[in-house]
């Protein structure tokens, strides 16, 4: 496969909730860059993101399912 | 990553499931937040979003993935 | 927020499958009001919505998602 | 709400997987009926799905969400 | 309802991962089979999923969701 | 069913996220391979994904189905 880390630190284990928040935020992005590896057009449609409600919508999807995966990793971070 | 505070309080507890519903709503808006940081453009598309009936059910999408993760992690509630 | 009880008397726990259903429906609407709170505006919307059933089916996914916490919380009514 | 009853036998608990299966077709089916309360208009409807595969595509999302619910609430009916 | 068995051996335990990931691609199948008994248009349909890219992705996405039942109930097939 | 190995080496079970990551890319892959075998037709429409936000998005979303399953298979990787 392409040669992109997926998962930063090959870990999911964060210390806090909100690492863990960013921590979905760039497994998501990252599998955007893996499909469109072009930085430049990537850009391009950061701004068309941002620009139209759907596909901020759909983004929210994605993070809220990866942060699942990765709170239930960290066990909701409950000491 | 944009220094927006993506998880409020940095935890996911909360003490009741209306707290935690309204956390999840909160955690829904911060994405949008951080992908369109402009505040007077997600003001034009919340009101796009109130009026289309198609991006109203996507953020009940949203809320509703969220909010599964934040129920587990408050173990629903139950004392 | 918007002073709008998101999760009605503030429990995930109800005695039926039933009941819990309509929970998991409740909640779902309560989502829509509170991004769209104008009554006569979601009540177009809701006759929008009957008559499409892409957006029927949207509805469909959203209480499946809330259903699925609510089932979860109740420990499915097994008793 | 509406008096549609939402979980046939009130219960979610099924002696198989099909009957699993069935029920949780029908959950999504109830879900349709309570937003679309006429039979008419839901027969056409389901003509529309028939004929179009994005919606079926969608019927399919819903029955595998309610589904993953029932299944969880039998054990996936391990003895 | 339609008398299609849906779930295959009515049974969601295989031996392997292989064919829990088989089991869910066909329980996907047979609800679109059960919305659209008709064999033609559902091979017709097929032509059409398979030329557009958003319909091939919803497919991924039921599978995704059915796989992550089936593998739950075996256990992610760990001896 | 078409011969097409849908698990990579019939198991979940990989020794990093990053591995886990990748066989949920892999996984996702396969289940478009199998709805449209032709190499050709693949690739075209890999280039149409790779410009097309929504469907980049859409790609986001199976991938992070498939990697909530894989993570849990391995419990998350926590020795």
């Amino acid at each position: 496969m392409e040669n992109i880390e997926l998962i930063p630190n090959n870990t999911l284990l964060t210390s806090t909730p909100e690492e863990g928040r960013q921590l979905a935020v760039k497994m998501a992005r990252l599998i955007i860059k893996l499909t469109q590896p072009d930085e430049i057009e990537r850009k391009k449609q950061r701004l068309l993101y941002a620009g139209d409600p759907i596909m901020l919508l759909q983004i929210g999807k994605i993070v809220a399912m990866e942060f699942a995966t990765v709170a239930k990793a960290n066990n909701y971070w409950i000491k």
